[in-house]
């Protein structure tokens, strides 16, 4: 496993690579989740890479930056086994002074996360265009936790006619059904043990609607009772909408995303499934 | 030389070669100018790469995006010597229904003409990064005539890391010293009679640097009343910046561009140096 910290070094290397590149983009503090990522695309391609930055751009003014969790250490120990290159660059390297391009897909990204977080999936969309073209993938994998997200990056790929392919990968969960994510180390106990409402009424919806309803006003009702049960919970929204389109919509079909975000203090819990 | 027309077979087409790729970018319509940076792309790789494509979102509401000259047919004949593909696409393959994702290259894009063609650039930097998406070019070669817009594909490519390098070619200019362009078809015998006036002024500002003139407002009075003396030409703007931040300068510097932009009627023309 080879460490780059450069992009010029890294389009040196990229350069003398003919075989087919399998690339995860992360911050960092990996858990299972990237990991099977990683596994995935190490299997479906020649080469593994794995990029690891806290990209500034996407946190808004009063969001987590600088207090997101980081070890990269522990990150290059869990990678060593499956991954050929790490791409770990400095914010500068990234944004040095005077950078100014932004890649922006719109009609997807008012919404949802969007909605909550202006200007997050500008920083996402643009930090992904500059690794994308860094590392130069053949595929690249993403989890479906960050339902929007994958959306949005398809979008990005598809509509700037970027030539890879973008592989989206189930949600890693813990054995109670909370969804991995590098942000659960900021939940207190009493908040970890909450934290599996959300899977929990994500598979009320799910049984719901093998049961026969198809109302999002009836299931939405039966979720956020089961949410609201958990005291320290506070959501933010429960939403049903195309799966590619994030469109609303108010009767489930095969395509539907229910996707939530819920607050337990300050920390922000997302997940999501498809119905159907 | 092969014509492709679709997005998705120049990719597949592209991934199977490993040579260098010279590609030169192109709204059609091509005269001199245009073929000899065909030339210096066949010389200085293993494979040349043209595109012909009239991009609409660069054109402005009340701009000549209808009436933009074009002619393919003649345009293939003249790159047949010179060029292994022609990437041609249509509006819709280059701009789908729900099409919406956008590339802008801030804080030089305001200036010149940018200012006049406001969202212009965002135009072309969003289609100057789908065709180096498509094309995926060892090198890319452009045109001084057009400085701003070198400068500002200059500036996105560094910005979004794109593995390729922007060649600048010089100008080439008709006997009379007009700058060539597909838009001089619009001139009037008359007009075009007095259209050499740009390069005359901007002959002159050279002139005056070279006998240690070195104040812009000096050397800006004489440029205008060069071209305020032929009756057809009216002055948008003649502007000294810096070469690559397009930043205004007062004093001439090794590296100051002088543009401008001068309308004969409806039609526009722009032409620059740069001083030293």
């Amino acid at each position: 496993m080879k460490v780059i910290e450069t992009i010029n070094e890294f389009h040196k290397t990229r350069n003398n690579i003919t075989n087919k590149v399998g690339f995860v983009p992360t911050m960092g503090y990996l858990h299972e989740g990237h990991i099977s990522l990683v596994k995935q695309a190490r299997t479906e391609n020649d080469i593994s890479v794995v990029s690891i930055f806290v990209n500034p751009t996407q946190f808004g003014p009063n969001e987590d930056f600088k207090t997101y969790p980081r070890n990269m250490q522990r990150d290059l120990a869990m990678l060593e086994p499956f991954t050929d290159y790490v791409f770990a660059p400095s914010d500068k390297e990234m944004y040095p002074e005077g950078y100014n391009t932004w890649v922006e897909t719109r009609g997807i990204t008012e919404v949802l996360e969007g909605a909550i977080r202006p200007g997050h999936f500008k920083g996402v969309t643009t930090v992904v265009n500059k690794l994308f073209n860094i590392v130069q993938p053949t595929k690249a994998y993403f989890g479906q936790k960050d339902a929007q997200q994958v959306a949005v990056i398809k979008k990005m790929v598809k509509d700037l006619d970027m030539n890879l392919e973008v592989v989206v990968c189930p949600t890693l969960r813990e054995p109670d059904g909370l969804a991995m994510s590098s942000r659960n180390t900021y939940l207190t106990p009493e908040m970890r043990k909450g934290a599996p409402v959300l899977y929990k009424s994500l598979q009320k919806a799910q049984t719901m609607v093998e049961e026969g309803e198809q109302s999002v006003t009836a299931i939405r009702r039966e979720m956020t009772d089961i949410i609201n049960k958990e005291p320290l919970a506070n959501i933010e929204y429960i939403s049903f909408t195309d799966n590619e389109t994030l469109k609303e919509v108010y009767h489930v079909k095969q395509t539907t995303l229910v996707s939530m975000a819920v607050k337990f203090g300050k920390t922000r819990l997302i997940d999501n499934i498809v119905l159907g």
